[in-house]
């Protein structure tokens, strides 16, 4: 996984998304176009509004890590349309990426929270 | 103030940074020099290591944005050689930023909470 030079503050937007698509594909099959609509749905009330080229990316780098695989069918009662697809590809990858996040996910707490307590209180 | 266009995921690093810097102000007298080592030993333990460029562009920002008032003093002791340090110019404006980075630090810790709810239970 190429990540760019960090110096560790925050968790990074695009691990933040790749965690949720992977979740999602536990539930369910993934449809490239509704997932946008979904996850802004979902971060409206905390004012964070992921743009299309983040989510895009997010699924790309999946299929680059060999956690999801693309795939492409015909349209239901079409014989010329296609739609793309995503399954899991390794789904222990996945699940390993997912504890990865958590750990990351509880770092940030702690940090946040020590800057609470740092700075107003 | 000026920031990037953002999508609003977490805190920006120079925001926790300027946050940090006001604080220790509201202790002590700021000696550029000293930050550095003390932000790198607080964070230490949640793997964070702020660069020194980081700080310096967050200090200038406050001096920027009117938070702070750069000056020069002669070292004790000595004729010729100067320190530069930094005292409050507004501090009305200083307890206004931490207002609000107190809600944006707040809104973070959901974001991330979320995350935990959505993704691991």
């Amino acid at each position: 996984m190429s990540e760019r030079k960090s110096s560790g503050f925050m968790l990074k937007q695009r691990a933040f998304l790749k965690l949720y698509l992977i979740s999602i594909m536990e539930r369910e099959k993934l449809y490239g176009l509704q997932i946008l609509e979904t996850l802004r749905d979902e971060f409206k009330e905390f004012g964070y509004r992921p743009n299309s080229s983040e989510i895009y990316k997010s699924l790309h780098e999946l299929v680059d890590d060999g956690i999801f695989l693309r795939y492409e069918k015909l349209k239901e009662g079409t014989k010329l349309q296609k739609v793309v697809l995503y399954k899991f590809n390794d789904y222990e990858k996945a699940k390993l990426y997912k504890k990865q996040l958590k750990m990351e996910i509880d770092r940030c707490t702690g940090l946040l929270n020590k800057a609470l307590k740092d700075n107003f209180s």
